[in-house]
C-alpha cells in the first residue's frame, strides 16, 4: 500500500488573514502521513511594490514580471510568507522545510515564451525532482512551498502556485496515495454561483461533462476543473476544492467539492 | 575518516559585488565533499528600509531588529539572497538548498535578553540539529544558510552570520573533519594593519596568545580569533580566515590565515 500525501494549495484570501492562517495551519499540522503545502502571495506584494514605487501591470488577472517585480515577490513569497508558516508549523510540533523549485533543483522551469505577450520572469514547469521531495518526506519533514522556480541558466522564475500543486501532485502519484487539496474562498464547486449552499460534495468525470454541457458550471471554475481531472488521469487519488479554514470537514468529505 | 565538510562564510563585501559573488560561488562549486554556505546581508536590507521609510538604529555597529526591520531583513537574506545563491549554485552543477534556522528546525534559538539593550528581533543560538544537516549533506546537498533563525514559540529571529558559521561547524565537528572559512575584505589576520601583505599564514594558540599580550592583534580582530580558537577547542579541523576571491588559495594554505 502506498504511503498518504496530502497536498494543499493555499491562496491569499488566507495568507492575507492572520487569524485564518494560524487556523488553518494549525489543522494542517494535526494530518497524518506526508504533508506539502504550496502557498501562493497575498496582498503583501502588491502593497511593497507600492511602497517601493515599482508600477504593477496585469494583463488578464496575471502580474507581469519585471525585474523589479521579481524581486519583490522573491522576498515576500520565499521570505516572509514561506518562512513565517515554517516557523509556526514547528511550533505546532510538525517539522517542516519551506522551498522553493529553486531548493534541491526540485522544480525546473523555462521562462514562459508566449507568442504575444511577454509576461516577463515567469516560469511555466519542465520537470519535478521526485527524488528529492521523496528523501524529504520519509525523513518525516512537511515541505512548504513558496511560488518561485529556476531555469537551467540559474534564473528565478514567478510560477503559478495552483500549477505547481498540481505538477508535484503528478509527479509523486507514482509512489504515493496523494489528495490534492485546493483551499479556496467558496465553500466548494457550486451548481449555483450566487448560492454558498449549493455546493456540488462530489463529482466525477461523466457528471462534469454532461453539468458542462448544460452550462451548468460556472466559466471560471472550468480551468481549475479540467485541471483538477487531468491530475486524476495523472494517477492523483482525488482533488478536493473547498475552504481552507474547514480542512478536516473537505479530508472528510463533509465539506467541499471531491474530484476522483 | 571523517567525511571533509568545507564551511564558508560570506560577508556583504561579496554579497553585494555580483561579480565576486560569482566568482566565490565559481569556486565554491568545485569543492570536493561537503559543503556549506552562510551569507550574511549586505547593503540591500538597509537600502530597502530607506526605500520604505523604516528607520534603522545602530547600536555598536548592530542592527537593532524591530517589527518592520525583521520583515525587510528575513525579506531580503532568506527570500532574495538566499534564493540566488541556491539558483546560481544548481546551474553550476552544484545541488544546492537554502534553508534559515528556522527550515527542518535546524537552529533553536532565543530572543536576546540583554540587562541595558533591547535588540529586538535578534536570536542567540541554543541548539543546531545535526541529523537534519547531516541528512541534506549525506544526500549530496550542498546547504546555503541565511542568518534568521527562529525560537520554540514559532518568532523568526536576525542572528548573526559570523556565529551561526561557528555553531554550525562545532556542532558537525563530530561527525565531520570541518574546516571553516571566515571569506573577509582583508588578505587576513595582518601584523600590521596598515600592511595588507604582513598576512600571518599560520596561527596556534600559543603565538595567538604571545601576539596578543604584545598588542600585535588589532583589537577588531581579537573576538573573531577568540571565536576561532574556540571552534578549534571544541573539534573544528582548521579555521581560515581571508579573501572569500582567492578561496582555492585559502584552501590550499597559501593565502589567509590558517588556524589550527
Amino acid at each position: 500500500m502506498k504511503q498518504s500525501l496530502t497536498i494543499i494549495k493555499v491562496g491569499g484570501n488566507i495568507i492575507d488573514n492572520d487569524v485564518k492562517l494560524k487556523q488553518l495551519l494549525t489543522a494542517f499540522a494535526k494530518i497524518k502521513g506526508s504533508k506539502i503545502l504550496v502557498h501562493g502571495g497575498g496582498k503583501l506584494a502588491t502593497q511593497m511594490a507600492n511602497d517601493m514605487n515599482i508600477p504593477q501591470q496585469m494583463i488578464d488577472g496575471r502580474r507581469i514580471t519585471d525585474e523589479p517585480t521579481l524581486k519583490i515577490v522573491t522576498m515576500v513569497y520565499a521570505g516572509w510568507i514561506n518562512k513565517n508558516i515554517v516557523a509556526t508549523l514547528n511550533a505546532l510540533n510538525n517539522s517542516a522545510i519551506g522551498i522553493t523549485g529553486a531548493d534541491g533543483s526540485s522544480i525546473l522551469a523555462h521562462k514562459r515564451n508566449h507568442p504575444q505577450i511577454d509576461y516577463g520572469f515567469v516560469g511555466d514547469i519542465d520537470q519535478v525532482n521526485t527524488a528529492f521531495f521523496s528523501q524529504l518526506l520519509h525523513q518525516n519533514q512537511t515541505i512548504v512551498v513558496a511560488p518561485i522556480t529556476q531555469d537551467e541558466s540559474g534564473q528565478l522564475l514567478n510560477t503559478n502556485a495552483d500549477t505547481i500543486a498540481q505538477e508535484i501532485a503528478k509527479a509523486l502519484a507514482a509512489t504515493f496515495d496523494v489528495s490534492l487539496i485546493y483551499s479556496f474562498e467558496k465553500k466548494g464547486v457550486l451548481r449555483d454561483i450566487n448560492d454558498e449552499d449549493s455546493v456540488i460534495n462530489q463529482l466525477d468525470l461523466v457528471t462534469y461533462q454532461s453539468l458542462k454541457n448544460e452550462n451548468l458550471i460556472f466559466a471560471g471554475m472550468i480551468p481549475k476543473l479540467d485541471n483538477a481531472f487531468a491530475a486524476i488521469a495523472a494517477g492523483v487519488n482525488r482533488v478536493i476544492i473547498g475552504e481552507g479554514t474547514s480542512l478536516e470537514a473537505l479530508i472528510e468529505g463533509t465539506s467541499g467539492t471531491t474530484i476522483a
